[in-house]
């Protein structure tokens, strides 16, 4: 990469992004069959749609910038990622695990939120118009899954995963 | 690590953004004389004696569960921190890389946000509440980095790397 201006620091971040939902797309099926809670499993499985249409959002980008959509390697997801399947392969008890999975995701989420909140005020800069629209869906969107996670966690989750290393079961308390 | 309560799981977290501070406090020093923006540099400064502080306090949580300060190495800041030096290796023009210095900048602190939650929502199910006192002051701090980071970028950085781009000077605009 070669970075003289807003416009090749925004392509070049642009395709960061793109590689880290590849990425994302390709992990999110192993989070969904590690899950035992059902609205956990639905919540992922909502997002792995998701994840799909942003990917095309950004090819939409691409696209109008006259680009070839292509990533480059997301070093930061790389390491979120990794992370994640280190704490899955200890093999936690499950309610441990699910809040485990939601911790992960959430770390995918604000990358998520980081980048395309600095991609959308980039694209605002250059006067990109189709891509401050498309980037500000996927941000309300990653935004919104955050919200939707905490709210999981804060339901039970968390709960239940306490309630393991007490010895006692969840609807004790 | 071995985790079978939301205990470990919890210790497990804190080395985990233990380490992750460790390496902020050390990279934030090059991203100050890197930076050009009077501003940039002013807040990353003030985050350093922060995130100095930040570390103070994981090692009082640590005090407080009985067990020594120790941190495992945190692969998601690992990846972030290296995709900020291979932006920063680039030698963009001083505008542009005040940008890109924001950016990498607040996916450390959207890092940091996603840890500190999920910490802090854990120390509460776990009753410890020194932790949770001191986990939600650093929350808190995080997240004004992260808008006084977006405040500066608004207020002039993003555009005077965009004016880098059409050979224009910022007060032209």
């Amino acid at each position: 990469m070669s970075i003289e201006s807003l416009h090749d620091l925004f392509l070049e971040r642009l395709k960061d992004i793109y590689n880290a939902e590849q990425q994302i797309a390709k992990a999110i099926p192993d989070a969904i069959e590690e899950a035992t809670r059902p609205e956990l499993k639905s919540a992922l499985d909502h997002h792995l749609g998701q994840t799909r249409m942003h990917i095309e959002r950004l090819e939409r980008i691409f696209e109008a910038l006259g680009v070839a959509p292509k990533g480059t390697r997301c070093r930061g997801m790389e390491g979120i990622l990794k992370e994640a399947s280190d704490l899955f392969s200890e093999e936690p008890p499950e309610e441990v695990l699910d809040a485990a999975i939601i911790e992960c995701c959430q770390h995918v989420e604000h990358y998520e939120i980081a980048a395309y909140g600095t991609l959308r005020e980039y694209a605002r800069q250059l006067d990109i118009e189709e891509a401050v629209r498309l980037l500000d869906q996927t941000l309300h969107e990653e935004s919104e899954t955050d919200k939707v996670l905490t709210g999981i966690a804060e339901s039970g989750v968390n709960r239940a995963a306490r309630d393991i290393s007490d010895g006692e079961t969840a609807h004790q308390l």
